[in-house]
C-alpha cells in the first residue's frame, strides 16, 4: 500500500523547488496526489501576458474538487505551493527534504507545503462520500498575490463554484500546534508622501520654501491621529513612518523636495480608501502629495460555527484550547473572506521564512488528524 | 613711471592662479607691489603639519606694515588672495585677465583681488607719512579658514600689533559701487541630529521603537522655537532643516535610525554654544543625539566713527548713500572684530563665485579713490 503519511507527502512537495512565483513540477506533484483520491484537478497559468511581466507573473494555480451529492455542503481548503527564497547558510539543501531527529527540514516545511500534505493525508482518512471538498492552491502567495488566489476566485466565479466554509492552512500556531487560530487579519496600506518646496540659500530663507518644515508638520499631525481604540477582535490600528528622504549634501542649501513613507496596519473600522482620504487631507493641507498603495483590506470572520468547529477539533486532538486571533500580517484569506466564511489554521510558525525551516513530524500527523476531524464534522 | 592703476595691479594678481588654499606666486606678486611703497612684508605658511592635512592647509599668509610716528593711529586693510575654483565654461581663461568693453574679466576680479589692487593703488595716491597702515592678507578665506586670518591674528598678537580701525575689502556692493557696507554678519552653525530606535516589523510596533516618530517630535519642537525678533541691526535669527535621512528600503520595517541636519543663521543675541545647548535639550529630551559644528560667530561693529568714515567717503566719491547692513553670509571680519572695529566694503558682488567673474574698470578706479579718502581721514 502507498505511504500516504503527511511526512511522506510533505517530502514530495518540498523536493520540488518552487520559489515564488511558482509553476510546474510542484503542481504536477500535487495533482498526482489528488487524482487517486477522485478529485477533478484544473490548473492554469495567470499573469503571463507581456504587459503583466513586472506585476509578478507568470503564476500557476490549481483548483481541485470532489463533488458530493447535489445538496451537500462544500468545504474548501486553501493554500499555496510557492515559498520564499531559502537564503544562504542552511545545514542541508533547502529543497532536499531531510529528517534529523524528530524534525523534517526543508523550505516550505511549515509555510505551507507541510500543511497541504497534512490536508491531503487527512483526505485518505475520510470516507469519499462525505460531501463536496475542494482545494484552492496558488503559486503566488509570497509575492505580489496579483495573479494567485484572486485569479482562482475569478475562475471559480465563472463556474459558479462557491464553498460554504473555508480553512486556509497558513502556519498560525505559535508555541505549540493548535494554540492559535486566525479569524481575521488587519489591512495594510503603504503611503508615499512628497513635499515640493523652493530651493534656496539658508541665509535667505524668505526667498525659499523649506519642504522639510512642511513634512515636519505632516509628521506631527499624523502622529497625533488616533485611528481607533481597537475592537472586540482587533487590536488598535497603527501608523508607522518607515522612511524619510531628502538627499541634500549642501549644508547651506534649503532643499527643493522632502519625501516620507508610512505604513498603516488597520482593523475593520477602516478601509484602505478611508485611510488614504484621511491622510491625504493632512498631506495636501501642507502642500504635499500622497500616493497610497493598498496591500490588503482587513477581514473578520466573527466567532461562530466555523471557528468553533476548528477550535473543537484542535482541542479534541491535542488538548490545546486555541486563541482566536487577528494579529500578524496579511494572508490570502483577505480575498477569500469576500465569498466564504474563512479562518486560518496550520503548523507552528517559528521557523517560517527562516534558515533551516523545519516541522515536527508529530505535528504533521496531528494536523492531519485535526483537518480530518474538521472536514468530517463540517460535512457530516 | 610705473602704472599703478588698480586695473593694472588687478591684472597682475589675477594672472597668478590661486585656487584656495593659496600659496606662492600670488603672494610674491603682492609683496613686490608693497615693498616699493615702504612696507615691511612678512609671509608665513600655516597648516602644513602632517596632522593638519585634512583641515585645509597649507595656507600662505602675508602681513605688511608701514609704521607712522609712535603715537599715530593704525589703519588696517584685510583681504584674501585665494579664489574659488573657476568652474567650466568661461568665455576667456579665468587666470588670463582680459578686458572686454568696460569690464576686466578673471577669477578674483571682484572677490577680491580687484579690491586689494584698489587699496594698493590708493596707497600710491597718499602721502607716506600719514600714520601706521597695514595689510592683513590670507590665502584661506574661501576654504575652511582655519589657518588664515586666525593665524595672522596670532602672529600679530605675538608682536603686539593691534590696529585701531579695519576695513575688509569683501565685495559688499550690490547694484552699484557703494550701495552697501557690512557692519556685521550673522553667525552660522550646522547641527546633525541622530535618533536611534529599535528596528522591528510594522505589524508588531510594540516590539519596536520608531526613531522617525521621535525625529518628528524634534522637528516639530524646533519649528516652534522663536529665537528672537531681530535687533536694530540684525534680521531675526533663523533655523532651517536642510536634510533628512533614513534609507530604509523595506516597506514593512520600522527602521533603527533616523537622521536630520539643520542650519542656523543667528544674530548677536545668540552664540553658537547657546544655540547648541538650546537644540541639544530638545533633541536629548526625545532620545536623540546632537553634533553641532559652529562655522562662525556673529559680529557687529555698531554704527559710529568707522562706518561714518566709510559712508562719507563713498558718498563724496560716488554720490551714493550706502546702506549699513548685516545681511548675507560669513566673512573673515568675524575673526578681526575680536580685536578691532571692522566694517566690510568693496566691489559689486553680482559675478562673484560665478563664471566670467568681472569688474567694471570705472568701479576699480572709484574704489581706489574711496579707500584713499577713508585712510586719509582715518589717519589725518
Amino acid at each position: 500500500m502507498t505511504d500516504t503519511s503527511p511526512v511522506k507527502l510533505a517530502k514530495s512537495l518540498i523536493a520540488c523547488p518552487s520559489i515564488t512565483p511558482a509553476t510546474g513540477s510542484v503542481f504536477e506533484t500535487c495533482e498526482s496526489m489528488l487524482e487517486p483520491l477522485g478529485f477533478e484537478v484544473s490548473r492554469f497559468v495567470a499573469g503571463d501576458a507581456p504587459e503583466q511581466a513586472d506585476l509578478g507573473g507568470a503564476v500557476e494555480n490549481l483548483f481541485a474538487i470532489r463533488r458530493g451529492a447535489d445538496d451537500s455542503r462544500h468545504f474548501a481548503f486553501a493554500g499555496h505551493l510557492d515559498v520564499v527564497p531559502p537564503g544562504e547558510g542552511w545545514h542541508s539543501d533547502p529543497f532536499a527534504p531531510e529528517i534529523r531527529g524528530d524534525l523534517l527540514y526543508g523550505r516550505g516545511a511549515v509555510d505551507m507545503k507541510g500543511s497541504i500534505a497534512a490536508f491531503v493525508s487527512a483526505l485518505h482518512q475520510l470516507p469519499r462520500d462525505l460531501g463536496t471538498i475542494s482545494l484552492i492552491i496558488t503559486g503566488d502567495e509570497e509575492g505580489p498575490a496579483r495573479f494567485g488566489t484572486v485569479a482562482l476566485m475569478d475562475w471559480m466565479a465563472e463556474r459558479n463554484i462557491r464553498p460554504d466554509l473555508c480553512v486556509v492552512g497558513e502556519p498560525t500556531s505559535v508555541h505549540r500546534l493548535g494554540d492559535m487560530v486566525k479569524i481575521g487579519r488587519r489591512g495594510s496600506v503603504n503611503m508615499w508622501v512628497t513635499v515640493n518646496g523652493t530651493q534656496g540659500h539658508v541665509a535667505y530663507p524668505h526667498l525659499a520654501d523649506n519642504p522639510i518644515t512642511r513634512l515636519g508638520k505632516i509628521l506631527s499631525e499624523i502622529d497625533e491621529l488616533h485611528l481607533d481604540g481597537g475592537t472586540d477582535w482587533f487590536q488598535a490600528s497603527n501608523i508607522e513612518f518607515t522612511d524619510l528622504h531628502v538627499g541634500n549634501p549642501a549644508h547651506n542649501v534649503i532643499p527643493a523636495r522632502a519625501e516620507g513613507r508610512l505604513s498603516i496596519r488597520f482593523n475593520d473600522q477602516h478601509s484602505g480608501d478611508s485611510l488614504s482620504q484621511m491622510i491625504r487631507e493632512i498631506v495636501e493641507k501642507h502642500g504635499g502629495k500622497l500616493r497610497p498603495v493598498i496591500s490588503g483590506e482587513p477581514f473578520l470572520t466573527p466567532p461562530g460555527e466555523l471557528s468553533e468547529l476548528v477550535a473543537t477539533a484542535i482541542t479534541d486532538v491535542t488538548g490545546v484550547e486555541p486563541e482566536l486571533s487577528t494579529s500578524g500580517g496579511t494572508s490570502d484569506a483577505r480575498f477569500l473572506s469576500k465569498i466564504v466564511p474563512v479562518v486560518e489554521f496550520g503548523l507552528c510558525n517559528a521557523t517560517m521564512h527562516k534558515l533551516d525551516e523545519a516541522v515536527a513530524i508529530a505535528d504533521l500527523d496531528q494536523l492531519a488528524e485535526i483537518y480530518a476531524l474538521i472536514v468530517r464534522r463540517a460535512l457530516g
